[in-house]
């Protein structure tokens, strides 16, 4: 730190010297998320280790026009918690209570900084259940996913982040401390600025607790294993389960150039004829989760389905699943540089985008592996490249993805935000008028723009990629 | 009208002659909601017949400074709707085209002006379901219902209103036209303004289309009623109804004045031994849905119901709900006056509520039936009285009402909105600093502050009733 930094001393006094690490080591681990957003480094970093220091940390902060860049565990692909601009960086994995589990109301409170799969463990251990999943959930906290409002898996049948949180603490960039929404299961008192909040990727208010719902958890759950000879009957199948009302839990398409990489990585979690596949989860009471599982294998086995494999015990699930969470490094591995995104399109357009991936694959010649949460036509498009000199055929690639996705009717992302990355497409699918309210309600709240300045909204006046 | 009111005349040359109608007559009918506000005339009418008419009115009302109630069918009831200051009224009732039913990706896409009960009748010949149910579908809007968030007994199961928002297009009073969500299930690009404008209560924005979110609809439904001798025993019965995962998709509750009430207006709805009752619906596969009944069934006998009664058939089924339809006319005929409130307070509290609301009663000698959404914590709780004097009684019942509710961590609206009747009540739940916010929000959507003034918030500085 340049000890004249005045508004890193303020901090220290405010918040005390152990609060503040301004280490060259700390400063580097903390400026960057897992996207490949340019970063600079951040002043210092304050850890709050009460939800009292987010209050000094942002007032401080304002009071010398410093920005502030708040962070979970820096899981995020689009550079929501990159530090792009002069900084200070605010630690909320500290922030990681669980406060209370309330089996009655099925509400659980928590910190920010707790993390999603540890909050999993702890309602299961209730009978309860919290649904969203990200892929990250071992080490992700829950106050990064409603920041971006995650999704995973099991959004198929439950939906996202935002559809379990109630209300919270927030405080923003002003001081406010706002506590919003409601402990029940219905309220419509005033305007929904927990919805508002949830998304928002800390461009709003930085979140100082969170009041979930949870649901009963699952007695049951069964999964099954289809595979196909080709991606569009995969995609036909899809439409089929999701006609019947069979409510998979999950449904998620493994493209072909995917379970070649998962072959290679662990040889033995996809059949040898799996060329592409279609892993599906069904919940509930056994009798109903049986007789659904068994609509879904004829369903599947009618519409193309070479094979459809349903695990037998817990051993043979998680078999299953491991070729689902190897895929990522499986596909990093395969080449120096990987883009991953994220686009979601109605789920009838499905079939068509999955064509539209291959068509500009082969026109740019850019690997484009694709896989994801088939059920809600969210996709997950990684661009595998090794030679710097295809990066403007990246470009392009990425410009035709976006454009195909838009022409759909779909959208840029169905989990990951927006952050850095996608903020510059975002005059692909919003209008310069809803840019502009969103930029009129961030002012509204954050009037010197000093939240987590340059993240979602485009500088006013661009005009895109 | 005045022959020189130049807002009028200013919106005859906009939008023809045959669009603005300032008889006594329509002006005196669309001046109020199903509430008891106390209202205003305005100055006249603009009956949209497309959304371009949308954008015309607010535009010429802007530019002469004069304030717009947006309205559906006007049977909200907290004022919502109502005219309270100097306005002209924009009737949304004639936009009223279901645009399309998309079977492939459960979107339908609607105008507000459609009856909700339309829309239902709509889904359902396409073998689609939209949930949300509020008592007065057969009248209602959906537009009216986005506005206010309504919800109804299947919230219990599938959520409110909210929750079946996907995006829509809506007009700002300063002329902007928003295109806001998605059509995809999932999507996180940007604020969300589509949740924001749900439940704003026609305050940021007039709704010219709205993107609605079905699913399949439920193979079977079976409707049970049990009997109680107390309202304690059947809180009771609902929290464990709900314990058990059985996931009713209704928990209706109706106590004792209530039951009485009906046995008086339809004698055979209730079986005489009837003294405080539920009402349950499972919906599901056939087979699914038979197992649940069984385990609600022998649920609410292990916990005190006297009676289980299970409808046989569709005419039974019928027969039981004309017991909750009937209700509120019973409860109007009961007493010169009527006012019916609408709180939530977390089920595990629900017991308790009820014996506080008892005990108000008792003190302030007024009736107050109670009926509701028991799964949801959400009950009606309306007074009745016919003598003019107790009025200041009535008013005394209604802030302990709420004061109860919030010192059980409830919320004063569960479905109704806070319109002008519970605006000055605010202050109860929410903080000036979550006013202050939404008041920040208003003015970014609406500077001038034209859009159904008045209404949701209290004017700054405002202590309370």
């Amino acid at each position: 730190m340049r000890r004249d930094d005045r508004c890193v001393l303020a901090l220290e006094r405010a918040l005390g010297a152990s609060k503040v690490d301004d280490s060259d080591e700390r400063r580097a681990q903390l400026s960057r998320d897992e996207s490949e957003t340019d970063c600079v480094l951040p002043r210092a970093v304050v850890i709050a280790r009460e939800s009292a220091d987010v209050r000094e940390a942002l007032r401080v902060c304002e009071e010398h026009g410093v920005a502030v860049v708040p962070r979970g565990a820096g899981t995020g692909r689009t550079g929501g918690a990159a530090v792009v601009v002069d900084s200070i960086v605010l630690d909320t994995t500290a922030l990681c209570d669980v406060k209370d589990i309330d089996r009655d109301d099925n509400i659980v409170i928590v910190e920010p900084g707790v993390v999603t799969g540890a909050l999993h463990a702890a309602v299961e251990r209730e009978g309860l259940f919290f649904p969203p999943d990200p892929q990250s959930a071992a080490w992700c906290t829950i106050g990064g996913n409603v920041a971006e409002n995650a999704g995973g898996p099991r959004a198929h049948r439950y939906g996202v982040t935002r559809d379990y949180v109630l209300g919270m603490r927030a405080v923003t960039m002003s001081g406010a401390e706002l506590t919003l929404g409601r402990r029940t299961p219905k309220g419509v008192t005033g305007y929904d600025l927990t919805s508002l909040m949830v998304g928002s990727e800390g461009t709003l208010a930085v979140f100082t607790e969170l009041w979930l719902r949870v649901i009963p958890k699952p007695a049951t759950v069964r999964t099954l294993l289809a595979t196909f000879a080709s991606i569009t009957d995969a995609g036909r199948a899809v439409t089929a389960i999701v006609r019947k009302g069979i409510f998979a839990r999950c449904i998620e398409l493994l493209d072909s150039y995917c379970c070649d990489a998962i072959r290679d990585a662990a040889p033995s979690a996809l059949p040898p004829n799996a060329s592409v596949a279609l892993l599906i989860e069904i919940d509930g009471d056994p009798e109903d989760c049986d007789a659904r599982c068994e609509r879904a294998g004829e369903t599947l086995t009618n519409h193309g389905a070479i094979d459809v494999f349903a695990a037998q015990h817990e051993g043979e699930r998680e078999r299953l699943w491991s070729a689902r969470s190897v895929l990522s490094r499986a596909l990093r591995a395969r080449a120096r540089f990987k883009l991953s995104e994220d686009i979601v399109v109605p789920r009838s357009k499905l079939a068509a985008m999955l064509d539209d991936v291959r068509a500009i694959a082969e026109r740019e010649q850019i690997a484009m592996p694709t896989y994801g949460h088939a059920g809600d036509g969210n996709l997950h498009v990684n661009l595998l490249w090794s030679d710097p000199s295809l990066r403007p055929a990246v470009d392009r690639a990425v410009r035709a993805l976006f454009e195909r996705t838009i022409a759909h009717g779909g959208t840029l992302s169905g989990e990951h935000g927006i952050g850095v990355l996608k903020r510059d497409w975002m005059h692909l699918e919003q209008s310069p008028a809803v840019l502009d309210a969103q930029r009129a309600i961030k002012r509204a709240l954050d009037p010197r723009g000093l939240l987590n300045p340059h993240k979602v909204l485009p500088a006013p006046g661009h005009r895109g990629c």
